[in-house]
């Protein structure tokens, strides 16, 4: 961190930061040329606040040299983690794996019926939400702990693995119970308490990036469950909000390789919800693939058309077959596995 | 609503999409020409996702032209929303009220001495946040239930009401204990199991503006509480995010007569935490009661070189002072008081 | 400016940096601790690019601690520029001007009553556009030159000064020969040919910040016209774009103070071409003079229905009388007149 | 395109928009249900603007249903443009055609060394511009015309095709002199006196997207050189502006599959520009031409470390042989030639 000091700055304003930076435990490295005084700072950098030091008298601008986040850093950490699932399925590695199924459990045969095509397709991982975050008070807010069970039986049935969006701190019970990956939704990036909670469990958690975050503060939510002693966490793009309307969301492709280089977490992309139209689906999934993705999320539905939400980004089954198809052979261009 | 059909489209094309409409309880009204059609709907359409009707064959595109909340619009409700405390004070009405405080409660004295330089100088609700929503799990967390009773402490004996941020529904008891009005933070305005919380209590909300909501997910997070019958909801505007990093946001001061139209609750400003530098304050304040905001919502912290948090936009108490007698002449020009 | 290295950065990269910055004029201040290196720069920044210095081996970030912009700064000049006109006006004192008149100049007899309403209302400025920019090649492109002579005589017949919106170098000489004010639009805030015309003339440019330049760029854009000599320059805000659709762009509103703090130059605050809705023009202009513009340029016609470009935000003659009186008590209220 | 009537409008003012639309061509087709009137419009849209109907009394809301481009649209034409050069390079075709050179023309050594390197890796167009479009006055500002003689020598030397950016229609001469395909760049994507120039010419011409364009304002610049009958067009996406620091803009992928729906016009994605970082310009060209991009345009630089701009975006010659290769690969992998 670098604090640039005035020109009008007296020398007891530049000792008064110096004595302070020393109380917090940290040290300072002034130099000066031309009027302009900089002072370096080093140290515990992650309990400093950088409002602070820009309340200090004397003091033009802050700017921190160093990520305020530091267990989930490629520094911390070289080697990429690698989740690994009892049933030999492994995130991060090798292999892009696929996480798909409808958006919204709805009963037992469609949620059966979705798992058995997911599966016989390739997808590892069935998706589905129990609990749905919606905008809208009068929209279909899910089947709760009922919708669960469903997922679990028809993943179950269909030898897969359960990731499922939890809303609040009161679920994680049941979550634990019935799901082997706990989504936390762009919505609820930030709702640290939740954040917390998902530190104190043993499961592996899906962070979706909010719909305003910077990378940094999505890695900074990561760090939150990761201090908690939850180190099986992964990161997943999703689109920003931006002033294009033509699209639900901008996908943030060039977020894969940024976080490649500042994190060694695994990097999901959902490109259903970024773009939010079907045919938009596959060419995304493709070019997930091909800028370095480990897992692709997509939204797969026996009958699109009768889906009790978001309809238009649900793939029809032969659209998914045709998704993994052509995502493969990405895969296999660039050296990976599907 | 209206669909647009494609210009490919077939008769019973058409026909399908009328006949979903009846069954989901709504009117077809469908005109064309010169090859375009178009399905004017009408009826329950709170109850419709728009999402739905793009995925039906045949359509190519379909606007929504009413607004998807209901209860919360000025169609609804005519006359503006008051919201009157058993002291007398009312927000929403000819008195601009304003709220002050610490960014955060940090103690007895800091507490009381804020709540005795806040009230001398006009705040008539003191603000403090006892649960601190921080972006680093590395930085100071709040006193928790301890800083509520602190709070509410100072607030009695200085005669004024008290507000302070919720994060999880956990909380819910103690805020009813100690707290006049529950400030949902930006981060939480899409925290829907939090918002249906706050529809089941009958204490004043306040819902901050998340920083990448538009107005209509804004006003459909109002609508969320007052569904569950708490009618009594404010409106904060504190900036959102853009690519301008002069600012730590963007106050978006065309949201006040924007909301002015859409909706009969009361709107307050946060400039504090919309610019993030408390020189800026002051001129913002200004701008927000000149653009008819009915409360204004600014931290103060008696020594803010000393604060925990935020430093940089707490304002020193003779800057409140000026605030205060500023925003107070802005008031008096437009015909309302302070 | 300031250099941070990489951890494994090695001490013969330094050294190349070391040298790299003497080659360049600048000198190197670096400090060292725990590992981080940090190479403070300081000399005849403005000559550096940024982006040059992330590029040296072993360098992990730059950060930029001095603005790039020079003439334009306050610390460069610290009075208020005034600009001020043969008929006594003055842009950037005690007074708060307005700049009224029709969107597009359509014929004489439009432009004439725009100007006499406008005038009696208390406007100093006349606008119009004659040249166009129009985002549709199908849409009303202007009168051109006729419509800069018709605008000339409205404003010489009613004691007023005249300010329109140039579009290419083509285009100086006639606009020098009719208009006193000359306008650089937002759509070419960074056709640095043009504000390099802008350079080598005498009369008084506006410079309109572009749809998504930050305010930094929009310093650039100016200091682009003052290094050519040309010192007379206002900056005009008129909203940024966004991803909020209830207005056409966001008013950003702290921009006033925030270039009150960084430069010299008066500012200009255009609501209605921000907003788009003329109900939500007289809030914005009182909220604009609240926070500090010193001059507010609105789009008023005689009959905006009638008109023949953006109809929905230029006011009603009542309308803009009514906001002429508001703004009034504002100025007022700040200790300033209007 | 469609009116929402206010619920309070009258009949006279439902009356007088149908009057209002026959004066200007149009077809009214009004349906009403429930105290809602609608009114579609149909009939040449193109000429009419949105905010006019806005403007209309008794009017809520207008929605426009179809696009305001017309040429250049899919519906007008529905296969690909593919655009063929004398030596028999097309764009638009199977072949995925790549752009390559350095960001600035710096001399006659550097030119030719970069146009040898790039051709031998199999790019078939030199770019480099020769008038930079650069944000300060201070910064180095191209070699003018002598650059567009030096460009042209060592892209004939090589057996290239020339791509550089003109700022200004004084310079349409020069550049159809020395060069093949003219650029407009972002900060001129709508400087249309620029456009109208671009209309006029033979040559093929390449749109950059602004920095905060919508796809649908994109293809309205576009639409303004073709109605100046030039049909040789392309598009090319180089990132828009969002709140994400981390890479210089964030590349809209998503606007491939869009614009590949919308129109007929080949697209380029520029991945250098976009990210302004070397090391993730590779994984972003994968990811374009995974995604359907027809050319992808990169800047390469015998020794970027000594390039006079934009040093750390131009990619050294190895990587440039990485990325031929990568891209290769997934090119073929989507049965596509590179």
């Amino acid at each position: 961190m670098v604090i640039k000091m005035r020109p009008e700055a007296t020398e007891d304003e530049k000792q008064d930061i110096i004595n302070f930076l020393k109380d917090e435990g940290l040290k300072a490295h002034p130099s000066q040329s031309g009027g302009v005084t900089l002072i370096g700072i080093t140290g515990p950098l992650e309990n400093i606040d950088i409002s602070d030091l820009r309340a200090l008298d004397g003091v033009e601008d802050v700017v921190r040299l160093t990520a305020p986040y530091k267990l989930v850093s490629r520094h911390f950490r070289q080697e990429d983690t690698v989740i690994t699932f009892e049933n030999g399925v492994t995130i991060g590695g090798d292999k892009i794996v696929v996480m798909a199924g409808p958006g919204a459990v709805e009963g037992e045969e469609q949620i059966e019926t979705a798992a058995m095509i997911c599966k016989s397709m390739g997808a590892k991982i069935l998706r589905g939400d129990a609990f749905i975050s919606r905008t809208s008070p009068y929209s279909f807010q899910g089947l709760e702990k009922e919708g669960l069970k469903l997922l679990r039986q028809a993943a179950d049935n269909n030898g897969m693995l359960v990731i499922s969006e939890i809303l609040d701190t009161h679920h994680i019970d049941d979550f634990l119970k019935y799901v082997d990956i706990l989504l936390v939704g762009p919505r609820n990036m930030q709702n640290f308490e939740l954040l917390k909670g998902m530190g104190n469990i043993e499961k592996p958690v899906m962070i979706k990036r909010g719909l305003s975050a910077t990378i940094d503060e999505w890695l900074m939510a990561a760090e939150y469950v990761v201090t908690g002693g939850n180190h099986k966490v992964m990161l997943c793009e999703r689109g920003i909000r931006t002033f294009e309307p033509k699209t639900r969301n901008t996908l943030d492709i060039s977020a894969i390789p940024v976080l490649k280089e500042l994190t060694h977490l695994p990097i999901v992309v959902d490109p259903s919800r970024a773009v939010g139209f079907r045919d938009k689906v596959i060419p995304l999934a493709r070019a997930a693939a091909a800028a370095g993705a480990d897992s692709i999320m997509v939204e797969v539905h026996p009958f699109p058309e009768k889906a009790q939400s978001d309809k238009a980004q649900q793939l029809y089954p032969d659209q998914f077959d045709q998704l993994m198809k052509e995502t493969k052979a990405i895969a296999e261009a660039i050296g990976r596995k599907l």
